[in-house]
């Protein structure tokens, strides 16, 4: 598997390339079971907003390294030397607005991965806790492993998880109850009420096999028009946060230019010769 | 079962009343899979729009002619000979400025099933594409057939779906990752994946018996006092684009004149006296 | 079981504590199937209210007295002499004030099940008709026994429900096909639905063991941070009815206050040292 | 001043062309003061609808024929006799419907002027009362006479006014103070008054000044990039109905396309040429 | 001017009745410059719910007594006797939550004004500082005489105004520059700019003769039909929070229940018989 | 007027300290009239940021260097090199994805003005077109001297403005009408127009009185708490963009945190002792 050229750089993960436009990060601190200081979420940020507008990846499969977990979130030892419990500030609103600034710094990191323009699909495997649930409700598709514990865990430290999976879950799965039950008491929960409640679509025997799956939806995703990917992407976002009408006439808005692409007669064309595409690059 | 009076310059669909109060719709092309041209849609929105406020119609399903499919969804030949990939304008915004309103005046077509005063429920079998996905998700109810093959089918041909699916989709089923999933990677999914996340709320065995099971709704449906019937729809389609505060509000108001029908006594009765209630049309 | 102090004036609840920090509230009309009329919907809303400033209580269960219903609804015979076929008021407009009013202020008592800033567990058993779904629907988790006979009733007295379920049920469920079949139906629906579908996210043998369960959750989320806890309840109902980007800011402001608590450092501390943290009223 | 092509049709409005890409839309029933009865707002409707896409029109002027009055508003006479204080329906929920079905009716066809995608520029003029407010806060700009007589008149004849004015006004003037007082009021107020609240933004001495000055306006965009003019009206309108953020976002999705017009070219060599640049059809 | 009956329980407000339907409601705490103190918040509060109902009230006049302030704010003293420094909570998030409640309680007091059914009208006169602009942002109309002197006066007092000055101001006046300019010096600004800014709509010469002008309104107010009058505020006021496409449509399910009074025949035959119309209580 | 510290870095921007607390901005561009190209509004997004949390400034003054003009908009001949008119693209979506990911990262830079924490004041003279209304449009407060000629420029360039002056005006003046006139025909304004429709609040004989009463206003802002101050301007910003029932609440969390500052203290007692407070940086 090549290393995608440009993102050497990047310190505490992997960022390869295992086919033609597909792109595999790896969070790469197996040891300490993926979890993240601050130095690793401003990384990702970066890492999403290059692969963004990467003219050769066209979709992406997030992935922790080694067996034991995703991530198992926050490391708590390194935040709490930092802006978790800081006290600068000489009084209450001082601090209070010192620590608002860090939040949305924190959540901003994170949600690049929401921003970025192309297909990102998350494999969760082990130890999945706190920001492993931030991160992945970042991604478009959710794909998981048997062995999973999943687990919103911020409660479990005293405080209200604040970089996006009170503000997403909601949203993407299939149960206020569900989600309110799981956020409320911050118990571990496995594969199969994730894929019951829809938290995942897919369901897989081993951590490999996971990864398999998302690197072969991942290759189907990237044979397609990136045209047409990147603008469902976006408009399915859109629909997410708008009413109906809104997105419907966005959706017009949007497709009054991308309907002007030549992928459109490309993929007509192969469709009724039997032939694999080619679209040029976005 | 007879044809529904009004309805029979329609020549795409058959528009009959299999039991009082209930229409039945049916798509009618079934030698080309009931593939959809700009005729069609246009006719789809005219009957639905006349039904609407049809006072002999308190309930109504949509079906598709033919064991194979219930819509192969757009006839592409004929698209791309119309609108689709429209050269008109002489530059690319004037392009653009042709196909935003095509596409608008497509979508309002369709919008035309929502936006429908009586209940609609739509059953799937057999081929169900692209705008099988549109259509379906603007009735209220979806019901399918063990052998139904579904499929947000849009990027296959080089566009992001522009005619409803990915503006409804993400508001009516349970998993925005398996809502992703399909609108990205365009692959068929199955009876048992629809109802697992919520696309479908019941599976029967075969087109006949999902016919069946949905005309029994439908007839039963048509029992109930119309305007405690149309202010449900109307009630719940505001809440899925509104918050839950103004959705009260919106909801004290419209009740605050249908509590004035003769309904409520006449079905309070009814209970007491274990009799079929009798209501006015509306 | 001890009553909670301070709540022996409402007449027709129980309001106990079961363990430190949790209370039971259980509707006790038992031999009308616990149907409410005015009085009650009054009371119910001046117990969250109180429940949700008192310091000595941390998670609330509710539930229904007897083995037969958890509520059977409205109690139709006293509505129908008060507000709800109200004749007052000389003309259409007048009447339609009047019944306006009523509705908002029966809407208000029940929507303060919802504002109650701590977590609520609704357990569901046997007749849970109406009412029972716009309150549980205020519950921020939800539970069942396997009797449980639910139903969205309203459409069989002549009326859209209006006080809260057809507003909120749409955005806790993972179906809206299955909201509306059953809003527009009023057909009955047990336990084996609800969980699939989302309504409930657990489901136990028997109403002993349903209560048995949710006393349990309670009892865990008790133990946990209340500044932690209150916060969770609020940024996900917030979540709910706006958009991600306005729900990320607000998480920031929130918790730029609330991660000034001691419970961050007390939580951590006992994360560490395996004993069971302390933390202060709220 | 010829009449435009294929407007003559219209029985109550003179469409016709007074220069190059402009149309002027007069309602002409100056006996009764511009009254209005159904057949005359079906009518109008269908004028600004069939203007929208118009490529001979780039800019419209709505003025009232006579000298008395832009539009006296309601012919009340006619509307009594149809659908204001209609009895149709069996019951008060019944008539509520067929009321409600007949407001969003004639909703639809006021909202036509604000939907047609050319800028509209309305001259009041005399009498301009209800129904004049309606039609002239669905213009872009407003301009009037220092005779002009205007008032937001409905709560006169018992009614909230329901065509628009209430839903417009406070968005487009500068003072809620000011709307409330005249809305619930009823007075007649002049020109000065309309334009320090900013309700219109120029007056002139006499009505065939007012007229002069608007066509001048019309003349003028007319000679403007019609994909700039157009853009520039969508914008503002989607503006005022969204956040910022919301309006960025679709700004930029918006000139994706229209940059890739040859208008810009044309525009900036007319600019450095100090010649008039010529634009193609829209 | 006879006082209502029924209000002579509140301590610190005259309520009286100057003409048929209309009510007084007077600031009554002259010697401190009718400064506001908690149970003066709670008190009027309760006043404007009471009047909301009322059916012998149709328009409303608020103002302060004496020649010297209609309020000159929050009694600063008796503030940081209570809630505003409270110290009360063992640690930050603690005291934090103890403020949030603090500022809803005392918002909530504050929002009847506005959410007080029949129209209100300030009358503001010499000093009218802070809590001032608060309330009367809550009115429908403002009025004021040529001494008004004003201020958003919060920020002097170490503050951002959190009792609905700065989520008003901005949407009922006529220019953000000058909202924002005013909130962040605190400069005192008078009856000249507020008028030009749109902040109120009719400047007076002294405070009897503004109060005498408000009379007026509020009298003529009176003689229309209550129904056409209070759908009109109810429709204003949730246009300002609505996109327009909402607001018609509330509009049309509001007006479908109250053209169903007999207030339009009455309006209407008074209008052709030059009679003045009686309309029934509501 | 002493360098501001940490600000010797930006080529095309004077960033000095006039007083305490007091930034000032200058775009310094004056032989091209300040026009802009690409490396400038990266700047000015940059300068923004910096200045947003550097403790040492707590209100900000933007000028144009020069007799001639703030700003004479976009150096077109610059952009027409640039992205303006970019080729690149194999096809009509290729070339509009590339134009709006520019457009969006133009507006980023120059909405960062906006979303600054401190308070902003901008001063209008000279020629002030196209991008000098979009940056304006992001400050808190505008001024202007009398010989300022404003144009909403862009139609004139073919296009619609989309850096979002568009997306603002609307929501920051008190009149529609006009500002769709001013957009439409890209007319150029005055002093009197823009103090009369509430673009600027207030209007000064020169740019050197002009920018003295800037600093004036800066002055006392930063005299004042920036606890108060900051929030202030949060919270007007959050109004503009949600419901009053929305603001409020934001309003109560925001202030929950921020009253626990000591500058309420502070502020009381410099008051009660007529001296000037001290605050302790933010």
């Amino acid at each position: 598997m090549s290393q995608l050229q440009g993102y050497s750089q990047f310190k505490h993960f992997n960022v390869s390339s295992p086919s033609e436009f597909v792109a595999h990060v790896e969070i790469n601190r197996p040891k300490k079971l993926n979890a993240f200081f601050e130095e690793m979420w401003v990384e990702v940020g970066q890492i999403f907003d290059k692969l963004s507008y990467d003219p050769d990846v066209r979709a992406i499969v997030l992935t922790g390294a080694g067996d034991r977990a995703f991530t198992a979130g926050l490391d708590v030892q390194a935040a709490s030397e930092s802006g978790l419990t800081s006290t600068s500030g000489t009084d209450g609103a001082r601090r209070a607005t010192s620590q608002r600034r860090h939040v949305l710094e924190f959540q901003e990191c994170i949600t690049k991965i929401e921003k970025c323009e192309k297909p990102t699909i998350a494999v969760l495997h082990g130890i999945s806790f706190g920001l492993a649930i931030d991160m992945s409700s970042c991604c478009d598709i959710r794909i998981c492993s048997k062995d999973v514990k999943l687990s919103v865990k911020e409660v479990d430290i005293g405080l209200a998880a604040d970089i996006g999976t009170l503000s997403r879950l909601p949203k993407i799965v299939g149960s206020l109850s569900w989600v309110k039950e799981l956020a409320l008491s911050a118990r571990i929960f496995g594969a199969e009420e994730a894929l019951a409640f829809g938290f995942v679509s897919q369901v897989h025997d081993s951590k490999a096999q996971s990864v398999d799956a998302a690197l072969k939806i991942a290759a189907l995703i990237a044979t397609k028009s990136p045209v047409a990917v990147q603008g469902t992407k976006e408009l399915i976002n859109h629909a997410r946060d708008n009413t109906v009408a809104d997105s419907l006439k966005y959706t017009a808005v949007w497709n009054s230019a991308m309907l002007q692409s030549d992928d459109v007669k490309s993929a007509l064309l192969s469709g009724l010769q039997k032939t694999k595409p080619k679209f040029a690059k976005l």
